[in-house]
């Protein structure tokens, strides 16, 4: 708890139900993230994305700024509704988070397939009673421990271990459960105690976490979270400019980090009716931007040619060493990235699918704000990676919300007629990543969007013009709660060309220069959040992706997460993993006109051209 | 440097120059140490030792105290005489430390033999140059390095290198020195660095540090300073109280070690022009309650029979999990402990004179506040340790001083003459061990003590009467710049009686159980800064050492800070290390009714019972 000082107010979030002191200076916004309250800030806070709206129930508050009589009517900000980065309280507050601005309740970003292995972690638990010292043997306490030991040659006991030994051994009357990871001692625990790890995908807008057994291989329990990285920068170039140029940038970068992984690990723990101190071993696995701002190492390099990271083999690091505060001797292990931005999470996402590689050509397709590619072809594995946006995160959209229940994930539009799907059914809130794909596609084969993006004035009644600009109306005003409607601008059809040319292109140019053609593809795995979500359909009529036939796709869900659980658990599958890497040729895309070409061709809607001739063949 | 607050004030201390900020609620005394100015405390800062007088020259100060006005006569406190800890500013002040005062002029104890191996250390220092990433060659720096190390099989970066390296790989254009320790690269530095290490040897009253170059094996640098943990007690069971009861004992009498260690390397550092981040590895011996709490590890047990330690092996710790900041992935290596309280140092002295250990019986005997003492015979090591206290120090001694100039290191009273002689020939301040332990002997064989260490009223004119007790008066009031007389209270005398009881006694046992006579000994090795500089005629007179001829008495010095000097350098000699602790077997004396006998009859001053009735047999 924090101590009350003159000038804290204390503020009560609700429905949620988090309270906690806001010192003076500190903003609704960081107050809120402070106490782990995710609020759906994109923008970092300047009042540009009006993710962070709330209702203030009760309180006193700063003066209404010109970026919030912009966004809220007189009658909205006389009922207490305010942007939380530009609200400083100036009394104790109650105030109320509406859904959408809440990411606990998103769904989607955990799941991936069940797996099915024999757990073979390399920390073995050893059930040990030991002899009590006596003034005939007065063995030191870390010397009686080794000779019941002796079987595991142990040869090193992290010091944190040492610090708690003498004092644990008395209290639990020399009986308890040592941890070895290899040769080290990195956990001591009351015999009976639960061996537990936790897998991260650490995404470049969301985290997945899953709290594993990693005696059993059960999941205890799973949860997704927006990375707080976003707020300064959705992409990962700008965050990398925020690392180098900010003072401290980058060890702020790994402190957002460290704390929401803290956090997410309390959350997963008190779910399992567990703590944070017996989790025996992390996996984390995310693009090298990623694995580097956690870790705090420089990322100038990966951004200028030539892209080299600061390392590319698996690390094994002591979790506290990057800040984690887990079991005493814990390890934080990360795979090893690919080359370029190509990292741990395309590993772990190609380890996660291979068991359904078949002969021929395959394409392990990760969707994300930057997206992975690789061509499975003759053993060989060749990969590449593009910027893709954050657009398919329900990102840089207008009417964009994460995938919360209330999303609007399906949209048709059949003779005219619109149709829309909500997660879970509920009063729509915004329209996440599928929705947004489905609307671009649907709308494009109804002519109501041009081949070059273009909404066309009259084409369609919900079609309307607002500050010069045409927009299509999904849902307008009189459904909502709130004043806004749902739409889809002209804005948001060209982030949607730009994501979609990017995975193409990368798609043509990877293809090409395996000398394939795209009917030649054999199975398209198609892995991430979104991607398990998207209609096939409408990605292949706009281009995003082949039009192959429907049963070659696969969609796996977060292979990622899936493959940062299997290297959790399994000691047999780092070492396959290894094996894997040397099969592996990474392609620079980066800055090659070859590139810039495909993806100029690739911005049209329209389907993909899989002829022998495309990518300029 | 600190920001200054509201209710600071600068206090500069004379004549080191040293400045800082005095914030609010802070003595004299803390802020001093804060600073790293040694100021002589020995009572933790309540006003009973008279240890931290100083004078302050300008500044308003809190109100003198009762304690001070005891110590302090008015003229003094008029001159601004004052207790350091019983202190505090209420304006920018400052003061003028005495020499007697201060701890940063001492001698003696950083002095051991020089040392003559092969410099060995398990740290390499590989140049390398490499060749700069290209699109072509996109390879990650670290992997472009490990190319380079291939000879050395290199198996792991510390996280702290990942972290420099990809800057300085191009701030050096690609040209280094890589600091490989075994598998692990612990460091790299620009071309041409020098490697250097510290070698501590941690006593209970005193450290001294030695900076070494790993290269050449030279000594860059050495330096003395007092154990601030003597503030919290100067005995070890005190401190190992003061750890299990005081909130945040353990963690604070860390800390202590800690700041002292940091702030000995930076002046040790500065004086060969260097930095503490250069320092590749750090030998840290001490006994076993001393490696305990520089380690952080639990006590509690030590205290308690059967006496164990939390761990007897030698540890590899990274230098950064016990706090201390040296080269990025620097190690601080601690030698093994034998049991109870004789630790790594007695280790280190008994490697730094294996050399001259001779056929018959050898002892090996490092006189401090705790005294450890080794018998070899025929290749077997017997090793016990008794409580000796601090009096050899200088310490619990009315006029007790540390051996810096002025104090009066040799005393002689030939036909009733008084002759004394102070270090560098100064102005007396005080008496330090060697002139204690040559006062007592000397008036005991002058008859002014008897054999139960009374003063004898009458039996010299210097023996005076004062509030009713007995003082033998060494230097009168005329001869000191301060009001006070330098003498030899009937307590002192007990004080060096108890000590030398112990060490008498525990020889007396360790002989016994060998079943040697004191005359069969054929070499006494004296380890320790006190030990050097003794006279053993007078040691002999006393019984502290058996009587013996001269010749068969080695004064050796420093041989802990000798040993950990050839840990630091030589990897071999860790090896050579393990094979001579397979050779000692531990006898604990610790409340066993043999030793309280011997102790009591020891008590005695007069010669050392060589015969073989000795101790009982």
């Amino acid at each position: 708890m924090m101590d009350r000082n003159v000038g804290d107010h204390q503020i009560e979030f609700q429905p949620i139900g988090r309270r906690g002191l806001c010192p003076a200076g500190e903003t609704l916004l960081d107050c809120a993230r402070r106490l782990g309250v995710d609020l759906a800030s994109l923008c970092g806070g300047n009042g540009k994305c009006n993710g962070c709206r709330l209702r203030v129930l009760e309180g006193r508050l700063s003066e209404v700024t010109p970026a919030q009589q912009e966004v809220f009517t007189p009658e909205e900000l006389g009922h207490g509704w305010r942007l939380a980065c530009q609200t400083y309280p100036h009394s104790d507050c109650k105030v109320d988070v509406p859904p959408e601005g809440l990411s606990a309740q998103q769904r989607l970003q955990v799941e991936g397939r069940e797996i099915d292995i024999s757990p073979d972690s390399p920390i073995k638990a050893v059930a040990c009673t030991l002899e009590p010292p006596s003034l005939v043997r007065p063995v030191a306490d870390a010397e009686n421990l080794i000779e019941k030991l002796d079987a595991f040659s142990p040869e090193h006991f992290d010091i944190n271990i040492l610090r708690e030994l003498s004092t644990r051994l008395r209290e639990w009357n020399w009986r308890l459960t040592a941890h070895l990871r290899n040769r080290e001692l990195v956990a001591i625990s009351p015999p009976g105690t639960r061996s537990m790890g936790l897998a991260v995908d650490l995404g470049s807008t969301k985290i997945a976490g899953y709290l594993m057994d990693l005696a059993t291989g059960k999941k205890l329990a799973a949860k997704g979270i927006v990375n707080p990285q976003i707020s300064h920068g959705e992409d990962i170039i700008t965050r990398i400019n925020f690392a180098i140029r900010s003072p401290d940038g980058q060890k702020r970068m790994a402190d957002l980090i460290k704390d929401t992984l803290m956090s997410l690990a309390q959350d997963l723990c008190s779910e399992a009716g567990s703590e944070t101190g017996d989790i025996l071993e992390v996996v984390i696995v995310g693009n090298t931007a990623m694995h580097h701002l956690t870790l705090g190492l420089p990322v100038r390099q990966l951004a200028l040619s030539p892209f080299v990271p600061g390392v590319s083999g698996d690390l094994n690091v002591k979790a506290r060493d990057i800040g984690l505060d887990f079991a005493p001797g814990a390890y934080a292990y990360f795979p090893p990235n690919i080359a370029g931005f190509v990292g741990a999470d395309h590993v772990a996402a190609l380890m996660a699918t291979a068991g359904e590689w078949v002969h021929g050509n395959v394409i392990v397709l990760d969707i994300g704000t930057n997206t992975e590619i690789s061509l499975i072809n003759r053993g060989k594995i060749t990969s590449v990676s593009c910027a893709s946006g954050p657009a398919f995160e329900g990102y840089h959209i207008s009417s964009g919300v994460r995938a919360a229940p209330g999303a609007i994930e399906k949209v048709s539009l059949s003779r005219g007629d619109l149709h829309y799907q909500t997660i879970d059914d509920a009063e729509p809130i915004g329209i996440c990543g599928s929705g947004i794909l489905d609307a671009v596609s649907q709308l494009f084969l109804a002519g109501v969007l041009n081949s070059g993006g273009r909404l066309q004035k009259g084409s369609h009644h919900r079609v309307v013009e607002k500050s010069g600009c045409l927009e299509f109306i999904l849902v307008p005003q009189k459904k909502r709660r709130r004043d806004t409607v749902i739409s889809i601008t002209q804005k948001d059809v060209r982030e949607v060309q730009l994501g979609k040319a990017a995975i193409q292109a990368a798609l043509e140019i990877l293809l090409a220069q395996g000398n394939i053609a795209a009917t030649e593809i054999d199975k398209i795995i198609i892995a991430g959040a979104f991607g398990s979500y998207i209609d096939i359909s409408n990605a292949v009529a706009i281009g995003m992706l082949p039009g192959l036939p429907l049963n070659r796709f696969h969609q796996v869900g977060n292979a990622a997460g899936t493959g940062a659980r299997i290297l959790l658990l399994s000691a047999a599958r780092r070492e396959e993993m290894k094996n894997l890497l040397t099969r592996i040729k990474y392609l620079e895309l980066g800055g090659t006109p070859q590139f810039s070409k495909a993806f100029t061709r690739a911005c049209l809607l329209g389907p993909y051209n899989t002829g022998p001739d495309a990518a300029g063949r």
